[in-house]
């Protein structure tokens, strides 16, 4: 392998043949090689000489072998389940996959907003029953949408929101740095506190962190307005999940959208499941037919930029180990 | 009543209680007295003398008693169900509430797409069976939107487009007057079909005219790619129902939102009742809770115009009969 060809592992996502991710690499890198391993014999033999390789896990074994790794260029946007203590130690480069995930998280959440500003889920019940009968709706014009995280997925939120109308408050470590949003700011208690009393839809998008964890419970559910909708697209322990039944059962508020939850995968017998004002999508917001092409621009580019300055520094995406 | 108050007839619609129409329009015109009449009976009295009406619909026999209207205030956006001749020969003018349903509309067409696009209707299914398992999504960022029609409601759903990086094309009776879409086209053949071979989600939303009857059937179907999904907020009759069900049942085309069929209400034992691929509404995009509030605005609005001027010209949503 040149310094510049590509080792792609086997290990693919979203449905899609790890296959369609190397051909989206080659049609980007003509003059590299683009190698996939195919089998766990394939990635042994071949990471040993490898220089730049990309997958979306890496063991340690595998890692033990690589001594030749300069950059593993990670195809998910979290970087916790790699062996980051020993990719340091190694002096390994390691970028991750974020913003892929912003146009279909940020299309996943105005959906699920929409959903219930039209109440879809009454017409699919109504549609089963092939009933023509009228029901009210709600309106997102005009209304307040609070998205905790500005991160890709929030700002991707945010972005979307334009065309609606509404105001927006963004919370966020740093509200120092500002935002994309009407109004920023931080996870203070009363701000907080302030902010939810006039939110008509919260979007939950942050990292879960131990200043996240459980950041929504009983104290929050009883500060939203009852016509508030929760939007978890986030990690579902940011959310206390027997506080957010006891709200969604006494009406505390008037539903959630839950893409994550906790536990997770949810248990087939979990009351929430039964709601319902409750709209579940099994950890699926993530998924887009195109995460291939947008995780190729951004190895491609990464690529390309090491070939022309022999640098594995200041690369787009890169984790600071 | 004096040359600025305001008649209100006791027909409500959106299932909202029609006193909240009075009390809005009261709100607004504190000069004026805004008069409920709750029955037949004050119906008849109270529009003898009245000048300014308002109201969802108006029959022959009221308008024989009304010798001194000089506005009918019409609280629907479509007049065809007035006696728009025998207004004319009484110099009445009317209004209409055109541009009331944009918010709701558009949030209505944003959410049939975005539950096209993130495959809801799937996940609905797979939640009633408590049943945790991924399913592949589509992608509406880069893809082309095309709107038939660009008056208040196209207008409404472009807007929302906005933050969503997608093409959109808009087909209008008369293309040279531009419109808010990156191309707009007008209703002739040719160009029709270049739009519709490039389409992935395409949204009716102009009246039904002779021009639109039948205007969506076999044809277009066959031009249109597998993976487009029909959006209908229009008229039912703007497509072929029997060509719409062939196209769904063949995979001609990936889907159908439609808040409007032919027939309308749809029979219970219609079969696009049945098919997986379609959402169906029962003629609810044009709700919104607040229909009372925006219609005020405008009502209150030529009031005071009136008032101002003395005139029942130039009037805002002004119908020439």
């Amino acid at each position: 392998m040149s310094d510049h060809d590509v080792l792609v592992l086997r290990k693919g996502t979203h449905g899609i043949p790890v296959e369609e991710y190397a051909d989206a690499l080659r049609t980007r890198l003509p003059d590299s090689d683009v190698t996939l391993a195919r089998t766990p014999e394939a990635e042994r033999e071949e990471i040993e000489d490898a220089r730049i390789v990309t997958g979306m896990v890496l063991d340690e074994e595998l890692l033990d072998r690589a001594q030749n790794m300069e950059l593993f260029a990670c195809a998910y946007a979290g970087v916790g389940h790699l062996p980051l203590d020993r990719l340091r130690e190694h002096g390994v480069t390691v970028t991750n996959a974020s913003g892929v995930h912003g146009p279909n998280m940020g299309e996943h959440v105005l959906g699920n907003i929409l959903t219930f500003t039209r109440r879809f889920n009454e017409g699919f019940r109504r549609q089963r029953r092939n009933e023509w009968r009228h029901y009210k709706a709600h309106e997102l014009h005009d209304g307040t949408v609070t998205v905790v995280g500005l991160g890709a997925i929030g700002q991707a939120v945010v972005e979307r929101l334009e065309g609606f109308d509404v105001e927006t408050i963004g919370v966020r470590y740093t509200p120092e740095k500002g935002g994309p949003t009407d109004e920023v700011i931080g996870f203070d208690d009363d701000a907080l506190h302030g902010a939810l009393a006039r939110t008509d839809y919260l979007v939950l998008a942050c990292p879960l962190t131990d200043e996240t964890r459980g950041l929504i419970g009983s104290e929050e559910f009883v500060t939203l307005p009852p016509e508030a909708v929760l939007v978890n697209v986030a990690r579902g322990p940011v959310v206390d999940t027997d506080d957010l039944l006891t709200a969604l059962r006494s009406g505390w508020i008037r539903g959630a959208a839950l893409d994550v939850t906790d536990p997770e995968p949810l248990p087939r017998d979990h009351p929430l499941w039964d709601l319902g004002n409750v709209q579940i999508t099994p950890h699926h917001a993530g998924h887009t037919p195109d995460y291939y092409e947008r995780l190729a621009d951004i190895v491609a580019g990464n690529v390309r930029q090491i070939a022309e300055t022999g640098e594995y520094d200041g690369l787009e995406n890169e984790v600071s180990l």
